[in-house]
């Protein structure tokens, strides 16, 4: 491939240029952003290699922008580039965005790779971000095989690891451990600063970790949570079942709490290992 | 100061006996456990110097024991070394350990370093733990001021920063930033355990950091959950409203999801700036 168009060169477009470039994937990265400081940054920085002008003509375009913008960007994106050019989104939800289009363009590829930061926006771009990490591909029944191939052959190029769901699925799924620990972050830190007095002296490693998410951008966690909401909150009834539980235990029955502590911390030792 | 007595030679004990050391605040460490096979790893590994005997004079004494052992423990040390040695604990709660004696010695000085790790025992002990770390420390009004200005000047020494507080707001303060958050990451890894897939390829940085802490010691935070269970249930349940509160904004509202997620990034962002 020659030319990939990143459409969004924040910090997921802006990753995936300098990981293509640096597998040698392509040779040349033309980048376009409804933001035009993030385009000009994004260029100053290297992240890209051009700003888009009208006539391009792509082997590859990554549409790396908040989920609502997503369909229009593909859509757009398949009029002018033509049905030969795949094209792939990194949306954090699934189902939404293909039931954002009139009719889902057969060379489009819904993805999402599994990585962020708190960080944002091109100078948190970095060529390493997807190494080892998750892509869940998600092609629907009409979906061109072909793109398919190149997409995921793209993405195992820059070290990542393919995963196939159904859109559902992936929703489902994304629910239970990114979107509703997002939820969680945001309340405990939102706690927190209800909290009359100062409680920043007193916070431990434990807090830090547990809502370094919370600094997340809130653009893009209001589009995931109103994207995946019925799925959501689902999980938040079921998860405050599980705050009941433990809690009663705490309070009625601490041997239970211990057998339940227990069984959840060597669960979740095995996650690590 | 010569001697220090350390009863409970794990990570915060061990810990605090080679940070003394390094500071050259006492020349011997004396371990006490009632794990034998955690006292011969803490001799063997350098962390105290000797297995206490019967015939001790220490100058301090450190009780570094969950919970719900502390008062019998202080209170024997107390006996056994009399009332002018200063002696503190470390536990995680300051209330119910207070309430757990008959009459509480005036050189027992109650500490809170607000520090430690999803390791345990005297491996994971590290000189460094309590460098630039808070340690609340909860005299009452009748402790002797000389034993806590000698164990103040001890955290100090070996880089710590001291602050006071009442045992009931330290309890109080706790609950929020670090027994809810425990309670909640436990909650989170039981959700995606109860999963009827495997969950753990797709599970991202952010689901790591919430969840640190559910690998955390079952017994030391069943005796914690459970000491100041009273004070957590009232921040689940804040936590609860919350977290209905920013669901309900995702599903009806975008524009106030969009606006009390921005006041909450922005809040977070600070604490660690």
């Amino acid at each position: 491939m020659r030319t990939l168009i990143v459409i969004g060169t924040g910090l997921i477009g802006g990753s995936f240029a300098l990981a293509a470039k640096k597998a040698h994937l392509v040779e040349t990265v033309i980048g376009l952003d409804d933001d035009e400081n993030t385009l000009i940054e994004a260029k100053k920085l290297g992240v890209i290699d051009e700003i888009g002008g009208p006539a391009l003509r792509p082997d590859l375009v990554c549409v790396a922008i908040p989920t609502n913008g997503i369909a229009d960007a593909v859509t757009a994106a398949h009029a002018q580039y033509g049905p030969d050019v795949p094209i792939f989104d990194t949306g954090s939800v699934k189902v939404p965005v293909i039931e954002a289009f009139d009719s889902v363009p057969a060379n489009f590829v819904p993805c999402h790779p599994i990585a962020g930061s708190d960080l944002q926006g091109p100078a948190a771009a970095d060529a390493d971000l997807f190494q080892d990490c998750s892509v869940v591909v998600t092609p629907l029944e009409h979906t061109n095989t072909s793109a398919v191939a190149v997409i995921e052959k793209a993405w195992s190029g820059i070290g990542a690891r393919v995963i196939r769901q159904p859109p559902d699925q992936h929703d489902n799924d994304m629910a239970t451990v990114s979107h509703l620990p997002h939820l969680v972050g945001f309340a405990l830190v939102d706690l927190l600063a209800n909290g009359a007095t100062s409680l920043s002296d007193l916070i431990g490693g434990g807090f830090r970790d547990i809502t370094r998410i919370a600094g997340s951008d809130p653009t893009i966690w209001r589009h995931i949570l109103t994207d995946n909401a019925g799925r959501v909150r689902e999980k938040m009834d079921e998860l405050i079942r599980i705050l009941e539980t433990i809690q009663n235990a705490a309070q009625y029955d601490p041997d239970e709490l211990q057998r339940i502590l227990t069984r959840i911390s060597d669960y979740r030792k095995r996650l690590d290992g």
